[in-house]
């Protein structure tokens, strides 16, 4: 590289710690150290490497760039006035009230694709950008900038061995080997060999180099973007707060603003107003797409017993066909959730995620940047093992969409370990979110299409066993409302039933309708958002609810319906499984959770 | 080996396949292929190698065996069968109403230390056991048996970068490599070589032999245990459903009863009635425990202004002093989450886990096991990374205490990644838990300690900001209760605030008297159980409830609260964080959020 080059990265990297250091001194907080230590790093790559056009973010010829390390979000703020995307001005309102330049990178900015700031989140969805990169056939590269700490995520590893053994070649993680994490030294230090043997056990090239020499910086990233059939990690060892002795390599300044800002300012050299031209991608990128047709969604008949997975594998199905967008991620269980029939009809479109949740979801909100129609699909159960990446995508408003199969103790004999008993409440609060539970097939199935366009984390909750079909098909379920399944005047209480209990509690219905009891049923298959116009007239018109669900009593319809009518306060029973589930039979397994029909016409007649 | 040995062995094993067939038979489901692949190696493993009295399953002495592969069922029963723990009787309720012997094993068997059956959980567990044998100097060991398919949870890497990092030569990983996952192949099949170069670069010995041969087995096991200063994996290649041609190495055999297990017994030689001897571990016992003596607590002065995080630091330092089974362990956040304290007082007890919540919390399980009183403590937002392990926690009815720093909104200027505001609906909704959520330091303190003794799994929920004292010091906050903190027979609402908002409640409250309105305030610092009583009683006297939390508006106060008094019926309206927050000053963000006082004003006045 000419010396002339190397002397404006040795001053475009002053220029991003000196930013970095006054952002944080005007905020008064931040992770100025934890950007010093990467800056090289980043002046290298933004001045030679990374093709990007500010002007065209959503351009898909556009490489990716994502700070997993997101709290040393000063630095890329300071990449981003140094590229001319803002102002100088702006970068001095970094983490203040309105101000797009959160502590941590959020998708309020265009440049940013994903929110960072729980560790170890960057590279799994870098991953997913990747994937969506290979089947667009387009040459973009994913950047990861990572710390050293994150490393003992295990999400990291989840997504080194999807990347490793996919040899997906467009992604480069790049750590910041600054050997102090927040609160002292990583388990590893400046040992970059024993993170290269890990990676490198996972099928990753590995480069070592010294992350402040901006030669070896530029050779490891030419190096990364030209080497085929593998992943590359660049393992950079650098000095946290590098360029201020107040800070260099000490313990004790992570995550605070320096105290002498202006003397470290002077120590870096002073302010500069270096600009550099980052490299527009080369031509337009036309994303290779699937082609589509008329939505046929699988219909039911009436009375025929069909699980509500079967329904939406087959609406799944159905919808690839339709809409060339769509693609499926399985956790390995394609054949209980049923999205196999995904597999079977659009297999270049469905990924095998293995049993890796985490990589399962974080996949599918980085195939969703690049414009996919994302469906991560496993047990109920197991999407608690990704909630942190469901939180994150709630934060990034990624319109992810997530089926849960499995739901409940209805399962029967496998126990409570695969039983979804929590996931309503870990779904409904999510920023956000859309949490949707059919009960039958045809309503299954029109869910199943009907989610495809909502905006926000939307859930879709099914159910092992068969149950009647009692809707006809063709018929719509618009998010946010409910069915009338039972009503007349003469009405003393209103079930409220979702997915399951929607069929005991229509049994429940006719059992005391034989003793002369009316009792209204209602179908709420929109647990968020729930239909409260209807929930309040029937609380006004009977005066009270009964809700039955198949989940834990916090946090799932129940709650949900209180919700909804707190301002109006009728009297509820809330039925929901209260106890430990051992194994038995489904039916057996709704009997002891007393969300059974016979427990139903108990709670009505207790409650009249 | 001698001959006959290896005959009995092979018998054994025989045994052990036979009676999986005949219980997975009887129940018509169960695992029993992925319960034959593994035969050789337990029975190998319970006749020369674990160390275990049946009859004194709590004997610390014992040796841990935990099946991560907790599908396999049918082999651990069998093998109690064999080992004269359970009836031959008991053996074939598998997966009955009513049996012990569930689908998958659950701690409803003295024999069974966690339950599983969510994959990828059991080395981390072990991991935590095999800590506490450390901790404890006694020469237990920890055999984990696991499956294939799950080397792809990042949980499990999380686990083998701990033991292998600190050297935990007490813990052995089995892994039953039959190259048959629940959909098809596993991702890298019958490659033992990918496995064990990926565990070697965590740290690890590796042997990898032929599952089904008891000498090589037998070898393999001795090896792992006479191993110092290093964990052993043994990567066993088997084949699924091994000794029956109708299901022997062929997919679509995964998870269902033999179609012709008659057919199947006599292929494999018929039923035996073998017994094996497991051994006894010699002698007794003697951990080493750590000193205790009075408990004294930090006393806060009313009207400092002190975080909730900084007296629940102190208050478990002082814990720890007052009782030696206290331990600790961090998320590598210790100086934020104010666990430091202990750390610096009991550095002996104080486990540093690095950034990886998942193991955090599962080591948590696994010492308790042991008869530790752990507490995992991070930030609340990043136990949404460990999910999965703490709803199985409390599927195990394991009572761990954990502890969520940097709740909610409140914590200002590092916005939403940081924010816990889906803890409260994620613990309430854990099968017999507890959350517990205090607003001052003194009471704090006693939570910390009331939370020690208590079952299931317990949750501390504490704030960032420094927040006035109100409390003296000395009060007892029993669990289920709350306190009343204004009251007066006038009163038109009652305001019920826990944590941050109670600070907020009381300043409405303060600002409406000026107006002359007058409202009660409840401080539910127990939010489950919640002190229904004391709501019943505020709803009676006052008619209307205001709930005010820095959480979303699902799963948290406010839903507790309508629960409580849903058969009730009062006039409740619920002010939580609906929106995305950004960057902010903490005060800003809580008016942003509509949780401050001025919003609860409002929300007062538009009520009446």
């Amino acid at each position: 590289m000419p010396e002339h080059d190397l002397q404006f990265l040795s001053e475009l990297a002053a220029q991003l710690r000196v930013d970095s250091v006054r952002a944080s001194a005007a905020a008064g907080s931040g992770h100025p150290t934890s950007s010093m230590s990467a800056a090289d790093l980043m002046a290298v790559l933004f001045s030679c490497h990374l093709h990007y056009d500010f002007s065209r973010p959503d351009d898909p010829a556009n490489d990716h760039l994502i700070f997993s390390k997101g709290h040393a979000s000063p630095l890329l703020y300071s990449l981003f006035k140094a590229a001319g995307a803002i102002s100088d001005e702006e970068l001095l309102t970094f983490r203040q009230h309105g101000s797009r330049l959160e502590g941590h990178p959020s998708t309020r900015l265009p440049w940013v694709d994903v929110a960072t700031g729980s560790l170890g989140q960057g590279l799994p969805v870098g991953v997913g950008m990747a994937m969506a990169g290979r089947l667009e056939r387009v040459p973009q590269h994913v950047w990861v900038l990572s710390g050293d700490s994150e490393l003992a995520e295990g999400s990291v590893w989840e997504a080194a061995e999807h990347a490793g053994s996919e040899g997906l070649s467009n992604i480069t993680l790049i750590v910041d080997v600054n050997r102090l994490g927040q609160r002292g030294p990583t388990r590893h230090g400046w040992d970059l060999g024993a993170y290269a043997r890990r990676f490198g056990a996972f099928g990753w090239h590995t480069v070592e180099i010294d992350g402040h020499d901006p030669g070896q910086i530029d050779f490891a990233l030419s190096d990364a973007r030209n080497t085929r059939r593998r992943p590359t990690v660049i393992l950079a060892k650098t000095r946290k707060g590098a360029g201020v002795v107040e800070v260099e390599n000490r313990e004790g300044a992570h995550g605070k603003a320096l105290k002498e800002p202006e003397q470290a300012i002077a120590e870096l050299g002073g302010p500069r107003s270096l600009t550099v031209e980052v490299r527009r991608p080369a031509g337009r990128a036309e994303p290779y797409r699937f082609g589509g047709g008329e939505l046929a969604l699988p219909e039911f008949k009436i009375g025929d017993e069909v699980a509500t997975r079967t329904a939406f594998g087959e609406a799944l199905a159905a919808l690839g066909t339709a809409r060339g967008d769509v693609v499926v991620l399985d956790g390995e269980v394609a054949d209980s959730t049923k999205a196999e029939a995904f597999a079977t009809a659009h297999p270049e479109r469905f990924f095998q995620m293995y049993i890796a949740e985490q990589q399962l979801v974080a996949a599918a909100v980085g195939m969703r940047v690049r414009g996919w129609v994302p469906y991560a699909v496993t047990f109920a159960a197991f999407l608690t093992r990704a909630y942190d990446f469901i939180r994150m995508a709630g934060v990034s408003q990624s319109p992810i969409r997530l089926v849960g199969s499995h739901a409940g103790v209805s399962i029967g004999a496998d126990g409570p370990s695969q039983m979804g008993l929590e996931d309503l409440a870990m779904m409904r609060a999510v920023h956000g979110g859309i949490v949707l539970y059919p009960c039958d097939a045809n309503q299954a199935a029109a869910l199943t299409a009907e989610m495809a366009d909502l905006s926000g984390v939307a859930y879709l909750r099914t159910t092992r066993g068969a149950t009647p079909v009692i809707y006809p098909p063709g018929e719509r379920f618009p998010v946010g409302g409910s069915r009338v399944l039972r009503h007349s005047p003469s009405d003393r209480a209103t079930i409220v039933a979702a997915g399951i209990t929607v069929h005991e509690a229509l049994a429940a219905a006719d059992l005391l309708a034989k003793e002369g009891i009316g009792v209204g049923v209602l179908d709420m298959y929109s647990i968020k958002p729930i239909d409260a116009a209807a929930l309040m007239e029937a609380a006004t018109t009977t005066g009270n609810l009964i809700t039955v669900e198949d989940h834990r009593p916090e946090g799932g319809l129940g709650d949900a319906v209180l919700d909804a009518v707190s301002e109006l306060g009728p009297r509820v029973v809330k039925l929901a499984v209260r106890g430990l589930p051992g194994s038995a039979t489904p039916g057996e397994q709704l009997s002891d959770a007393r969300i059974d029909r016979h427990a139903v016409v108990a709670a009505v007649k207790r409650l009249l």
